[in-house]
């Protein structure tokens, strides 16, 4: 499964490409991060993020598509501008037809290192080591974007096996009534 | 000219059109609210509101689109709704080569009102007379949008006078100069 991951931003817009199966290690593919200029136009800073998604979704081809959450605890001066910007990067997966799913920071946070309340640079230490890659992925909204995608690779995995064990529960079960 | 006004929301989007110039009373071209359900999942709220405004913004052809802007001063449980519906609705206008202008929700009161802490049923009620409506429209979120596009037009026509008068102060001093 080829997942990308989008760490939301106005001013820097992360986005992970990469390729696994969940509980077996995961493949980097490639990895942006995408500006727009802060005295730019909010208009002009949109739509250029949603252009620059939509060519790297179509570069990539990736069968999903994971968005981290915004939460109003952030920063309330940039808080607004993210929330815009998860506003594009989720529509450019829906509008490829693509399953997009959110996941919070402590989501991510907890899939790759076992935390939920863990560092950026344990985040980074930890995308590094799973990819492994030879140097950290910098800058830092590049890694946060690579473990969204990790993280829905393996969550996904834990999701399947939940279905299938519901699925064999309901065959035994309608075996039963037979 | 003519405006479409977007108040922005993730569960009721006011849309409202409207034609006119500075300083003569506009005409109601039409209105509408876009819903999307609370239990849907967001791709797919975030990808019918696009759809929905695209189509209006082909239906009537805007010569520029007005979108409210967004504060998290608002409630803190629906704002981060409100500013994804927001960066959609601001990238449907820019996507469409537009110009897309944002106003504070006090810019818009004060130009319908003359105060810019006028309440929502003041505006309505200045909305409806503005426009010369037999009804006020229906819902309130209709009439925040036409607000908004009335708001431009007026604005619109400020800036315009600014503009001349500054182009005019230029030409003077050229004129003195030579």
């Amino acid at each position: 499964m080829r997942v990308l991951g989008i760490d939301p931003g106005l001013t820097r817009c992360g986005v992970g490409v990469v390729e696994g199966v969940p509980g077996r290690p995961c493949k980097l593919i490639a990895y942006y991060v995408v500006y727009t200029e802060p005295d730019d136009d909010i208009a002009l800073r949109l739509l250029h993020l949603d252009k620059s998604l939509a060519d790297l979704l179509a570069e990539h081809k990736p069968q999903s598509v994971a968005v981290e959450r915004v939460f109003s605890q952030h920063n309330v001066r940039t808080v607004m501008g993210t929330a815009q910007a998860s506003g594009v990067a989720i529509l450019a997966g829906a509008r490829l037809g693509l399953p997009v799913q959110t996941y919070t920071p402590s989501e991510v946070k907890a899939a790759v290192t076992g935390s939920g309340t863990a560092g950026k640079t344990q985040v980074t230490s930890m995308v590094t080591r799973l990819l492994n890659l030879d140097a950290p992925p910098r800058p830092a909204d590049a890694a946060d974007a690579l473990a969204l995608a990790i993280c829905h690779i393996w969550r996904g995995g834990t999701r399947a096996r939940i279905e299938a064990a519901a699925h064999a529960a309901a065959r035994n079960i309608r075996g039963a009534r037979r």
